[in-house]
């Protein structure tokens, strides 16, 4: 991409690409999150998402094939790092299950509702529930059986029937996704504090 | 609309209307509420709502001005026999609260799970957040407000600071709503048992 004595070389880009040090590839997903969350993801071309990006659109297939890879990545990157953190903390299991319950609450509602844009709100697009997006319902079944397991390793959850089991899951899985719509709504609150008094809340729901 | 001596007047429709004894107008509610669920929002064109209806285009706008109202529509249809049962419970106030609570959760999350579709799934659209949604949102804050109202009448709840009953509310509200999106994944569990399991966790969120 060299220009020579100041000449410019082919054509003009579509627009001066802002310099936020980000690679091409995390620019473009910066722009796909917050025109998907704010113009609607069917809404949204790819051409808009590249000028965004301030690339050419052709450019942009240097680094994603479309659309749907670029929702596909954002969806998952809403769920990786709190399976990271559930896969360690299942494995710590000398320490009790309800202090570790409550940090992976505490640190998914955090992510959740931390980002720049609600990304969460994605989830609920039918376009997600097509096999293209095989990989995010994936890591999303992990993370909620990493719940199930940390509930069932706490004193209450010990006891309880399997179809119990899932009901209390259901609803602490529930709680943490169903805090984003309700945290768009009033977001003057810190989020660490809505993050702490959602994990306690989860906590009462398994009855530990 | 008459046919003359068996003879078709005019142009053969775009569809045979489907035989559901629904009114033209809840004909063309029940199509958008299947289509903005299915295929999405913005993907969905008047026309396919129309041809669902088993109507031509034009026809349609007799009875409604285009897809905006149609979804306006759905979305306070999820919160107005809510808010009708919540006023009657806040009326109620010789009864203890807590019941009244219980009984307002309970119906809400049938309400929203129960239903051929999930139209909850729709409050996220970033369509929604337009001015044109402003009925929605106000019958959906005074649905909250009675939450609010009934949580500050428990036991537990009277003695609370402002800042400590919103988060409270936010809390519940944000479980009602959280459970589309967990109900939808398992619909083997029926409704009501759900419904129930939710209305105990959110006493147990309160503190009652």
């Amino acid at each position: 991409m060299g220009s020579t004595g100041g000449r410019r070389v082919g054509r003009p880009r579509a627009a001066q690409r802002p310099e936020t040090g980000l690679s091409p590839r995390d620019e473009l997903l910066a722009a796909a999150a917050e025109l998907f969350t704010t113009r609607g993801y069917a809404a949204t071309t790819t051409r808009a998402v590249a000028e965004r990006a301030g690339m050419r659109q052709a450019s942009m297939y240097h680094y994603v094939s479309g659309k749907e890879e670029l929702l596909a990545e954002l969806l998952e990157s809403t769920v990786t790092p709190s399976l990271a953190l559930a896969r360690d903390l299942l494995a710590q299991d000398a320490a009790p299950a309800e202090g570790r319950l409550w940090e992976l609450c505490r640190t998914d509602v955090e992510l959740l509702c931390g980002g720049p844009h609600n990304l969460g709100g994605l989830y609920l697009l039918p376009e997600v529930r097509a096999d293209r997006f095989a990989g995010f319902h994936a890591v999303r079944a992990e993370l909620k059986d990493a719940y199930r397991q940390l509930i069932a390793a706490t004193r209450t959850g010990g006891g309880l029937a399997k179809s119990e089991l899932d009901l209390r899951t259901d609803l602490v899985f529930g709680l943490i996704e169903g805090v984003i719509l309700v945290h768009r709504s009033d977001s003057e609150r810190p989020v660490a504090v809505f993050a702490e008094a959602t994990a306690d809340a989860a906590l009462r729901i398994v009855g530990a």
